[in-house]
């Protein structure tokens, strides 16, 4: 790194400091969080503030960021129903996604907009996308602030249900090249990752 | 999903869910985390339960999960010392990372192992990887922990410097095609993201 162009966040302009974050911090997974409000409408989101926090106990984490509409649809619904579906992104259901990624006000049920089956969740009342090849029941088990004054929430959720699509399995080993999970870049940007997968020991 | 196989994480074995969330939630971004013990020794290892979660404040939470080694080495730093840096892992230096993702006793310098520079950030003095193209430097804000009794720790940091190669920007735009970043997968599968990048235009 002999030339480089630094950036202070406490004095750059936030707008810059978010491009940034979000195109270094890169490919990031998508978590199509499905989740219903106390009149039982249905709510269908992609979030890329997204990821496994711990394997044992099952546990993930999302942040519904600070853009309007679905994100605090999301946000308010899984506070009070206390759980959400995490539909798995991949080639197939890459352009239903994101159609559901649009501001859409809380009586929009983006399931319709996109073409897409709600199903109701064994553990949990949240729907879920059957067209998916994946899917993680949650349960929230704590929704942490960030900022303070607080800015963000990030809602952490245990795994209660894995259902996953025989097709894609080896054993209990995904199968990566036919799971073909799609990522998130910057901007309008995504990646495909069946095509560019490589393998590398761990060295022990 | 017509057909699909269901596993409930309370009674499947934790080696099969484990297995099944790392192939699941895909593809992962790469969080090099360097780190300083109180001794002045340099700690540096790569961890996949990483992203950001928040734009504004800029902040990213990583968690170094149950292994052994470099990642409880990690978690005694930052914890220690309230600061760390973050490398981006791009194709360059994919395998330099693999070779510091090993389990190393804490005496051990994983950026001679690597034959990676360490160079102190400017407003922390952990180490960074000076051949990266990217690093974020944070100061932890708070320490998470998971599971009941506590199993993991999902540490946040702000982020105060943000340092790119100009090569790779447009502007404050990161180009994706000359970043090249490197994401992870399963067992010891990666991904590139350079050539499988595709643009759509989020709904309005």
């Amino acid at each position: 790194m002999e030339r480089r162009t630094t950036f202070d966040t406490a004095t750059a302009d936030p707008v810059d400091v978010s491009k940034l974050m979000l195109g270094l911090v890169v490919p990031r997974p998508i978590g199509w969080v499905g989740s219903v409000d106390e009149d039982g409408r249905h709510n269908l989101a992609p979030f890329s503030f997204y990821n496994v926090v711990s394997a044992k106990p099952p546990t993930v984490v999302f942040s519904p960021g600070t853009r309007r509409g679905a994100e605090k649809d999301t946000l308010a619904n899984v506070r009070r129903t206390g759980e959400f579906t995490l539909s798995v992104v991949t080639e197939e259901v890459a352009d239903a996604m994101v159609l559901t990624s649009g501001d859409y006000p809380p009586d929009v049920d983006e399931f319709e907009i996109a073409g897409l089956t709600a199903r109701r969740g064994d553990a949990v009342a949240a729907p879920l996308v059957a067209e998916a090849r994946a899917v993680l029941e949650c349960e929230v088990t704590q929704v942490v602030d960030v900022g303070d004054p607080p800015a963000n929430s990030v809602v952490f959720g245990r795994v209660l249900r894995i259902h996953v699509d025989p097709q894609v399995l080896d054993g209990t080993r995904v199968r990566p090249e036919e799971l073909k999970a799609v990522g998130r870049m910057a901007g309008d940007g995504y990646t495909t990752t069946a095509g560019s997968l490589f393998y590398r020991t761990r060295p022990r």
